[in-house]
């Protein structure tokens, strides 16, 4: 195997924990249950001291000797029973490989433990939240997308990547970037810069922008994947550097920006781990058309989706500061969003040699 | 930028073609034109002896006066001349970017030379038969993705990428794999293994099988992508190595098999750059589930369009092979697919300690 992942302690203690206390339960008589937190909107709030969208307190019982739980919680049994194995292991598996491990049919029926990979993935979210671990400690990961360039040296499983030797490529970035596999060596960047379409990256790449401005370029092929937020999130950290987001001007590019700032609705329990409240917008803003000049044809007129979306975007706590309410109502004022290609039309290089150098000179940055 | 991106004394000379031809037919006082090779489907074959899909040799003149043809004539131009100044600037764009490039406004009119990228990407096909060249030697990208790591050195714009040492990410491939950025150096490898799923070739870099087997292991997450694509012809042609083409028993399995050696019938004009026709299919087989004595819970029953899709990869002349119309009519026999993560359910390293080694010692290939 490629690195020895470390047994992560906290995490099979959390694992053992929920079989103990089950068992406890038995020995005492009680009805066996695992205090599962909600994931539900419910439980879900934006902590403005934070500036990270988190999880509530409120959990449910998950009980054995109950019609509606039973299987779920044999099923979260047996997810966690197979995420141990993962660990004992040393090995990583991918979540649709856990499902496949974790289905049986139950002896002597035609019941299957799991039918589809949609019941399987809510238990792993379960057990997450419930072991306090993300996926990835829990050994598993989703799918590998994103590269990076720059000023960085990484450890990745034993082996040295000099991102500023990577070609044209980049390093592919792992969808397990915790600090078992990861780790950071030399870094002479002065800030990371995400940008949302890897031809954009691949651009700035050819132009050498990670040079010439001594920064970390990644890209995650549009929303980026957890593997990207979380080693993101520990570059931020660990390195203390700044992070400018750049994507299109429409509603998805926000909402990109978004999550990678306060961490999303859904996955609220990973915010804590993945969110970076320090996160800079960049661009494209709706005001870059009229500030570098560029022509009218490059627009592209709003969808009735996107003005639907912006207006839900206006009403988020994490976007009502006065600049982002300008920004987005502005948009909706003009009734275009811009691509990051549309500056193409000033000149191939333009983004790497006027566009950016400026916004970063200026601080045009809404936070 | 990355590379001195060499001017392609071809391309450059095609492009240069193109004008003078029909400069020199206005000096005649002819209708000026430029002959088109048709790539619809009339004008593609399959080619049973050099086992790929080609372009016949039917041309269309898109002439100047003719009011159905005048607009795309004037396209033609203006996309071969942003490609000549990428070219001249020794640059790279995406097809996104050249369609800004090209976007712009007749003065005096409301008309745009072009709309929608659905009109510019045609256009660039256009080129590319018309100039015999690959839209990567015009200094076009389409999108990075897929992942390298194994026995094998790679420059890359001047870096050298050793994918002995790429960690758990791997190199990123990146979308232009010409000579001019792409070259090979140190090889130990003695075959190819392309993994359709990158979750797999993750499983397979954690257990270095690269290692263990001596191969170079690449993943498109999908259908490879172009510059995998062309990184396969180019590993193939130049190092002789054997491909071995690893995916998802069902149709689309089959199909990224098929289209990785022979091409597809969209692009069949790339086929002569891109295909691999020694290529070898080493699973998963719609015989594997027995042979390999995988519970029949992993199985996935056909959809409707799954077996549509069957029956029309039976017909397609390049699955007349006695074998493959075995394989295709046992998976629509037994009314089942099989996902690669299936193996899983025999133990986490199934596929590296078994289920690969047995393939290859046994050289239980479909051709």
């Amino acid at each position: 195997m490629i690195a020895s992942i470390k047994k992560n302690d906290h995490v099979l203690k959390s694992i053992a924990r929920l079989g103990e206390d089950s068992i406890d339960e038995i020995k005492r008589q009680k009805n066996p249950s695992v205090d599962i937190p909600l994931r539900n909107l419910s439980n879900v709030n934006f902590n403005p001291k934070k500036a990270i969208i988190e999880m509530g307190k409120a959990k449910q019982a998950r009980e054995f000797f109950n019609i509606g739980m039973a299987k779920k919680y044999m099923q979260t049994f047996l997810v966690a029973e197979k995420c141990k194995d993962v660990l004992d292991e040393g090995k990583t598996v991918s979540i649709r490989d856990l499902y496949y491990m974790s289905k049986s049919t139950i002896p002597g029926t035609s019941e299957n433990t799991f039918d589809e990979q949609d019941e399987s993935d809510p238990i792993i979210e379960d057990l997450e939240v419930t072991a306090d671990a993300l996926r990835e400690e829990l050994g598993l990961y989703a799918s590998n997308k994103g590269a990076l360039v720059g000023e960085i040296t990484i450890r990745d499983s034993g082996d040295t990547i000099d991102g500023r030797r990577m070609g044209s490529g980049g390093w592919s970035i792992p969808s397990i970037c915790e600090p078992n596999f990861i780790q950071f060596k030399r870094c002479d960047a002065k800030f990371i810069l995400l940008v949302e379409k890897d031809a954009v990256f691949r651009r700035l790449n050819e132009d050498k922008f990670w040079k010439s401005h001594k920064c970390i370029l990644v890209t995650g092929g549009g929303q980026p994947p957890r593997g990207l937020r979380r080693l993101l999130y520990r570059m931020v950290n660990e390195l203390k550097l700044p992070l400018y987001t750049y994507v299109d001007n429409d509603p998805w590019g926000y909402y990109i920006y978004s999550v990678v700032k306060q961490g999303s609705i859904n996955l609220a329990y990973e915010s804590v781990r993945m969110a970076v409240p320090h996160a800079k917008f960049i661009g494209l803003s709706s005001f870059d058309k009229e500030r570098f000049k560029l022509p009218d044809n490059v627009t592209i007129k709003l969808l009735d989706e996107d003005i639907k979306r912006a207006k839900q975007l206006l009403e988020y706590p994490w976007f009502q500061k006065t600049p982002w309410q300008k920004e987005i109502r502005n948009m909706l004022k003009l009734g275009y969003k811009l691509e990051q290609e549309a500056l193409s039309k000033r000149g191939i290089s333009f983004v790497t040699e006027e566009y950016l150098p400026k916004k970063i000179k200026d601080k045009d940055f809404l936070d």
